[in-house]
């Protein structure tokens, strides 16, 4: 059996379940500077993306991704390929819904896809089941698991720079001090 | 009268009065794996920060820094340097407490200093008043105060770089799409 470096289903959870009301507390009434403006444009001359775009990302994550790629490595194992995620899907969403309806249609999702993966009842051995992902190969269920959780956190990384990026000139000499301010992102 | 770049002091304030019911949302209740374990040692051969330790920290900015150094500025201008901010006074905080008590202390904290800030009833002028880090030299009020609402997002940008940290391997090979893993830290 393949080790498996430190995953705990429970404690994947832990993150998994705090992400709505973690996001929420962030950013439920904030004033437009800091859920609407992005950074600007990325050097590959694209939108970059605010606090909007970001929840309306984890909401498509919650509809088209985890759950069915955990259902495909259960069904299917190795034999079907997951569909390729769209990053960009959050676009596709209802530009006229609010924030804080966005906010609530997260929350929701992701409180019915913890029921159904809890109803599953995986068992130590499931974890270690194979998938295939279309681009990485040979992956694990607790690897999908982990990154769910982990996904969570890229993006609150995320938004804390989008948002502090906003006051970059503001803070004026304490620049230099704030890590957030030198970080320029990570995307691939 | 020097511009201020984008500062308004309502939303400086959105951030601020977040950020206690943020952490709480993200931290309460989490097991050990998430709260206890940083990120190793630094290059500097220094003992990274965990949950536990930025909390802490947060509880001594509360206590030493910001609202002390707003009182400096208003009272002493540019006259009185502002004492150095111990960065790892945190250290001294009670070891012994759960990391409920330090979020408890941080949200009580935070909660009197904006009561006391608004109490001040700063008006558009007095944002420019100007005063004296002892390392940045001259400084004024605005940028004070979106530094420290920076400070609170620059934590919350490590903090999720931390937790994830602790799933660096478990995700397997999506490590490559997870921009929080690429993520060193941006200390001074």
């Amino acid at each position: 059996m393949p080790t498996m470096p430190e995953f705990n289903l429970s404690e994947a959870i832990a993150i998994l379940s705090r992400t709505p009301t973690t996001l929420d507390a962030l950013l439920r009434g904030q004033p437009d500077i800091w859920t609407r403006r992005n950074e600007g444009r990325s050097n590959q001359d694209k939108d970059t993306w605010n606090a909007f775009d970001i929840v309306g990302h984890l909401i498509a994550g919650e509809r088209t991704d985890w759950m069915p790629r955990v259902r495909i490595i259960l069904e299917h194992g190795e034999a079907q390929a997951f569909d390729p995620f769209d990053r960009l899907a959050q676009q596709k969403e209802s530009q006229n819904k609010s924030l804080e309806q966005r906010l609530d249609e997260f929350a929701r999702l992701r409180n019915e896809n913890l029921v159904a993966l809890e109803a599953l009842n995986l068992q130590p051995e499931d974890l270690t089941r194979r998938g295939m992902h279309p681009a990485l190969g040979v992956v694990t269920l607790s690897e999908l698991l982990a990154t769910w959780a982990v996904h969570d956190l890229t993006h609150l990384h995320q938004l804390s720079r989008v948002m502090a990026h906003q006051y970059r000139d503001a803070v004026g000499p304490w620049r230099v001090y704030l890590g957030v301010l030198k970080c320029a992102g990570h995307s691939a």
